[in-house]
Parts: structure tokens; C-alpha cells; sequence
């Protein structure tokens, strides 16, 4: 198969950076051979530690046992170091969707394709983005963003090539989600969250997460890039888990029925994230522990439905490598009724 | 966007294939608009009406409403039609194989792409079928014989492009299923299969759903292409539901559990088609009236499922028909550890 070699970079080099550049150098026989996809990194930057920059090649096992130390900085890096597709997984302000947002306006400004699992320049500028990264020809894709490597925009691409999406409702949060299952089992809500951070699991602050603006964010993600919605974070309706009463959880548990936090959107309809009493043999019900999953109502594919299991960083790591070798392929951005085919 | 053009070619024209030609019609300008994609049926062909070919285009609607008679039979036609794909949905034998292997066959081997949604011949040959389509630079894709158009073959290239399957189970077949729920509500089995015959749910001879055997056939198809297998459908355990104690179904369902018939197989032990009490709240309890749906293991994405809800003749055309966009997009074949990357 013929070989292309694609020039790295990674801005941000947290848990799922980590992740990743581990990922790539476990599959680097797997994807010469399977992808016809070779590399090598050439740009490594986080804010702690500046942006090393070397056209010929940084050794990424060395990066990962011993760090490094950078004079650049990461804006300055991404608008000249010497790359092909940008890994963006800097930490998030899912407020306003920055830095993220202008280390992928520069990047894709200048034709370098993105990888990002970033939810909030997707949220807030899905639109500008999808039109830079065409003008210049640069790819863009962000599978990650939503659910891990839980395929949502690759699924649709796939199984939907023609047709629409209807509208989708789906448990999109995992913190809320096992938080619900502990108050359904009389826990309380606060314990399960302490419990859930000595386990590492929920992040140190995790109001995002259970305030329902994570699921916000991420419907938007959804109903804009799949239904070609212009919709903002907070134009989603959304009830915090502070306003779900415990006694009606348990009350829905003893009636056979089972509460989950939904995100859910139509064609042409509000956005809201809210909590759903669910019939316990009802898809979404089955999404216990830190599963999440999808309902999509499509014409004229019919309802599909989609979960992954108690995905976890090293999914979030392998959702970015699918999106690298889609872009390897031709697959180059995300379908999109954003953007007209042409 | 460029389009091609595709002379198309039908062996069958039942359900499936009058489902597929209306789908056809009724998407031609989006197929041209999205997918640089349009067409003209040149071969329309089934055994009662003989072999009907027109290179300068069959008049496709005229055909659905009035039907046709021609002398040609379908294996010369087959052979010589000025066609660039098949789509193949003649009736099975799902012992065999046959017609439709060696329609595949003379189709494939002089490079005519085949879309199908014939679980035989992938049954029984799918290493020889795809090194022929391979050598000859033929497409050959078959999203719709394993569960209609719920995405399996599509998923996993999509979403797994590294890495492999694992092992997976599924609840592949919607009369079996339809009728074990009837067993659970303690209705008679017998009872439960006039009933869907009289609503058109159920073949007349339902045997081989019921026996186990239609998931053993799905259960090789996707034991050999996802995981390189090469197993046979005799290969399959196989419990038919004659064998399910309707007694244990309801005990089971008393108990807080779910039966469901499952196909399943792993990388490297058995096959087989089970009875197995599921907890309620499990993925595959979920599948209610005719759904479909199927559990993957895989490394390094870790578990994914996927269901389709209800889904009917007209999702079985939509799964070629997505078939035929993965093909004008390059995707010309299934994805399978059963052809080197070349």
C-alpha cells in the first residue's frame, strides 16, 4: 500500500495526549501496514511546558518518560511549526470554547488538519470551522468530542450516507450518570461524587458535569454538525442534578422504572438536557456505570441505536487515532449539512 | 462534485428489490447532489420474469408499476449485461448459498461490482468471493445481510480501523426473539408465529429462524469477516428455541431476567446460537418487538454495541443502498482481516 507520512503535532499533552502518543507508538507497524500511514512528531506543546519544535523528528518515548522544557509558546508554535494535522487536546474553558478555538483557527488557517477532542470550538464555531478547514482543504474531525471513540459522526457517515437525522436523545455525561444510579440507590448524590473523585473518575470540579452543561455542550455538538443547527450552549434547556429530587428517583426505581439525565435534540425543535423516567428495558436505561450511549431517529435508515461500555481515556485516545486515519483515507471532515457538498 | 454514473443491474426483485428501486428513485437527486452519484438500471432480472436488459435504461418506474416478461435467464444476463454493479437479493437458500453464489461469482469475476443482501454466499465463500472481487478491482459489500441496515460491517470499519474484534454477541434474528417475548408473557410459541405470519412478519416457513439457524449463518458471516475466521454455518452449537423450556422463560423473566437467543463467537473458540438469561437491565434484554442488535468486543476501542429499532424491507434496501455510496466513494469492499491490506 502506498505510504503517507504525516508531520504531528500535538497542542496539549494531559491524560489523553499522553494517551495517544502512546496509542501511535503501539500501532506504528499496524498503521504502515493496515493504513498506508507513517509519521513522525514534529511539534510537542503544552502550556506548562512551551512548544518543542524539531523538523526532524522528536523522540516521543523519551517526551514521555522525561518532559521537556520549551521556550516557545504553543500560539506562536501552531501558526509555524512545520506539521501536517494538529492533535488538539489542551484543557477546555467549555464556557467560551478557548484556547482551543484559536489554536484550530490558526491551524486550519493555515491548512493543517485537525484532530481535536475538544467540545467547546466545536460547539461554539462548528460553522466557521468546517468553511476554514474547506477553504484551505485542511481536515477537520473531532469524533472524540462527544463520547470517547464511541462512533457518532464516523457511525452516521457510515450507515446514513443519504437521508437526515431526525432528532436524538442520549446519556452523554457519565459523572451524572452514575451519580443518578447512586441516588437510585439511596445513595447520596454528594458521596457518590467524593467517591467517584478518590477513584479518579469525576474531575476535581465536576459542576460541568453535573450541572448538565457538559450534555449541553455536547447536543449542540450534535444537533449542529449532524442536523446543521445553529444552536449555543445555553440556548439548551437544562436541569441540573441538583434539581432532580431523590425521592422521585427512588420512587421511578420502585415502579420499574429507571432515571437517566438525557440530552436531546429535533430536526427543528428545542434542545434540552433533562432528567427521563425510562421503561428499564428502554436502551438508554442500559447504559449503567460510565457507559454512554446514543438514540438516533434518522429517515429513512430508521431508529439506530449506539453505546460504548465504561469507555475511558485510552478511547478518548483512540477516537483521535480513527480520526487520523479517516483523514488518511480522503475522509477529510465530518459530514455535515454545515457545509454544501462540493 | 464529479459524478459518476452506475449501470445498475438487479438479480432478484422482491420485497427487497422493488424496496430498493423505489429507494433509488425517490433519492436520485439527493444521490447526485450528496454523493456525486447518479444511475441507470440496465439489467432488471428475476427467475419468474426472465432477464430484461437495456443499455440505454430501463424505464425503472414503468417496471415497478407494470412488471416485465423477457426470454433472456438471469445466469447469461448475469454474464454479459452492460452493467458496473449488482445488486443481488434473489430468494435464499440459506443452505447452499445458491443461485446467488454463483451470481456473485460470474458478476465479481468480470469485475461488476455486487452489492448484497444474501447472507449464502458470505456464508459459505466469503474468502474466495473477496479475492476474486480483489483481483478483478470489483467492489463487494453486504452491510445488509446480517440485520438489515443497522450498521455492522460499516461500524467497524469506520470505527475501528485499527486494532481488532475481540469476540461479540448479538441478537440477530427478529422472529425468534419476537417469539421467546411471547413465551415470557406465557404465550404459546406456535401462537406467537401464526400471528406474526398473519401480519407478514414472519416467512411462511419460519424454520430456519426458529431453529437457530439463520443467527448460525450470521454468526459465520461476521466470525470470518470481522475476525478472519473460517467457519462454516454447520460449525455453529445451535440451540433451537423447540428446545427452550418455556417453563425456564418464565422462571427467568419471574426471576428478574430476560431470555434472548444469541449468536456468538470469540476470536478463537466456538461459535454458537444459546438461549441465556439476561439480566433486564443488560444491553441485549433491551431489544423488544423485532429489534436487532449486537454486542462487539474489541481492542484497543474497548465494548460497543449497536441496535436497530423495527427495522423493515425498506432498511434492507437502505443498507445496500448505503452500500452503493461506500463503493462510488472508494470504500469498495468490506474491511477484512481475510484480505492482506494491499
Amino acid at each position: 500500500m502506498e505510504s503517507r507520512r504525516f508531520r504531528l503535532g500535538f497542542a496539549g499533552f494531559g491524560n489523553v495526549g499522553r494517551a495517544l502518543a502512546r496509542l501511535l507508538l503501539e500501532r506504528r507497524d499496524e498503521l504502515a501496514h493496515r493504513c498506508g500511514l507513517s509519521f513522525e512528531v514534529t511539534l510537542l506543546a503544552s502550556a506548562r511546558r512551551g512548544a518543542w519544535i524539531d523538523p526532524s523528528g522528536i523522540d516521543l518515548e523519551g517526551a514521555l518518560r522525561d518532559g521537556w522544557s520549551a521556550a516557545p509558546r504553543l500560539p506562536e508554535a501552531i501558526a509555524a511549526a512545520p506539521i501536517d494535522l494538529l492533535f488538539e487536546a489542551t484543557p477546555l474553558d467549555p464556557h467560551a470554547g478557548e484556547p482551543a478555538l484559536s489554536h484550530l483557527r490558526a491551524a486550519l488557517g493555515r491548512g493543517v488538519s485537525v484532530v481535536t477532542a475538544n467540545k467547546g470550538p466545536v460547539a461554539f464555531a462548528a460553522r466557521e470551522l468546517f468553511e476554514l478547514a474547506r477553504r484551505t482543504g485542511a481536515g477537520f474531525r473531532f469524533e472524540s468530542a462527544v463520547a470517547d471513540c464511541m462512533p457518532v459522526f464516523n457511525l452516521f457517515e457510515a450507515a446514513v450516507p443519504v437521508g437526515r437525522l431526525l432528532g436524538f436523545r442520549g446519556v452523554l455525561n457519565s459523572t451524572s450518570n452514575h451519580v443518578l444510579q447512586a441516588m437510585a440507590r439511596g445513595e447520596r448524590a454528594e458521596e457518590a461524587v467524593r467517591e467517584m473523585q478518590r477513584r479518579g473518575f469525576a474531575e476535581a470540579d465536576p459542576a460541568h458535569d453535573l450541572d448538565g452543561w457538559d450534555q449541553a455542550v455536547k447536543a449542540v455538538i450534535v444537533a449542529n454538525v449532524l442536523m446543521g443547527r445553529d444552536l449555543r450552549p445555553a440556548d439548551v434547556e437544562r436541569t441540573p442534578l441538583s434539581a432532580v429530587d431523590p425521592g422521585w428517583v427512588r420512587a421511578q426505581e420502585r415502579s420499574g422504572r429507571t432515571v437517566r439525565l438525557l440530552a436531546e435534540a429535533a430536526a427543528d425543535g428545542p434542545a434540552r438536557v433533562h432528567a427521563a423516567g425510562l421503561e428499564r428495558g428502554d436502551f438508554l436505561a442500559s447504559l449503567r456505570g460510565f457507559s454512554l450511549g446514543l438514540t438516533l431517529d434518522t429517515e429513512p435508515a430508521g431508529t439506530i441505536n449506539v453505546s460504548s461500555v465504561e469507555a475511558g481515556v485510552e478511547q478518548t485516545a483512540y477516537g483521535m487515532l480513527a480520526d487520523l486515519v479517516a483523514i488518511r483515507r480522503g475522509r477529510l471532515r465530518v459530514t455535515t449539512p454545515l457545509l454544501d457538498p462540493a
